[in-house]
């Protein structure tokens, strides 16, 4: 029997915020679970879109036009070339999407290192 | 304020099975939810993985050289080119992620017309 990804067992492993933990690979994506809390930077990707799905918590996406407000089970795709900021007032777990080698801020000068679990 | 897609919201909009309907974009994919009851047919893709996420229910993804089970929450990326089976015994609600006009059969013959909903 093969084993699913199961991201409540994933995201038990870690505790930190702001880390994304890579948990599996789709066509040159990376499949990736982050926990997060209090506000990011301001920062977009000129190369790719940005997925967020909402597994527990609510994350608020500020975007210069408008913010978008998720709760579990919901998913907003920032578009390419967009400015956005993530803001969770309490802590909020998060499945990502993105191209692999992408910098979590939008430069590889501030990104962090992703871990695969 | 923006909206978010809410997965729940869309499958709450259509009853019929093995019919993905496209609720978003992302990077040249769809984001796609459907509900499957029964057995699908053998099939592979031989350009693209295969996404699987079960948001409700379980399902059973058989594969030639073994089977995965998943739960609500769980993932499964089904490599290219690997022939596949999805099974459900109940209904089970899934988030697809597939590359735009990906053939559902993996045949453009028998594939079905995924609407936008």
């Amino acid at each position: 029997m093969k084993q699913p990804i199961n991201l409540a067992d994933k995201l038990g492993t870690f505790s930190e915020h702001w880390s994304p933990k890579v948990v599996g690979s789709f066509n040159g994506h990376e499949l990736l679970v982050v926990k997060l809390k209090g506000e990011f930077v301001w920062h977009s990707h000129p190369d790719t879109d940005d997925f967020f799905q909402v597994l527990k918590g609510r994350l608020r996406i500020e975007m210069r036009d408008g913010d978008v407000e998720l709760g579990p089970g919901e998913i907003y795709v920032v578009p390419k070339g967009v400015e956005h900021r993530p803001v969770a007032e309490e802590e909020v777990e998060v499945l990502l999407i993105e191209p692999e080698g992408t910098p979590n801020t939008g430069d590889p000068e501030t990104a962090v290192v992703k871990e695969r679990i």
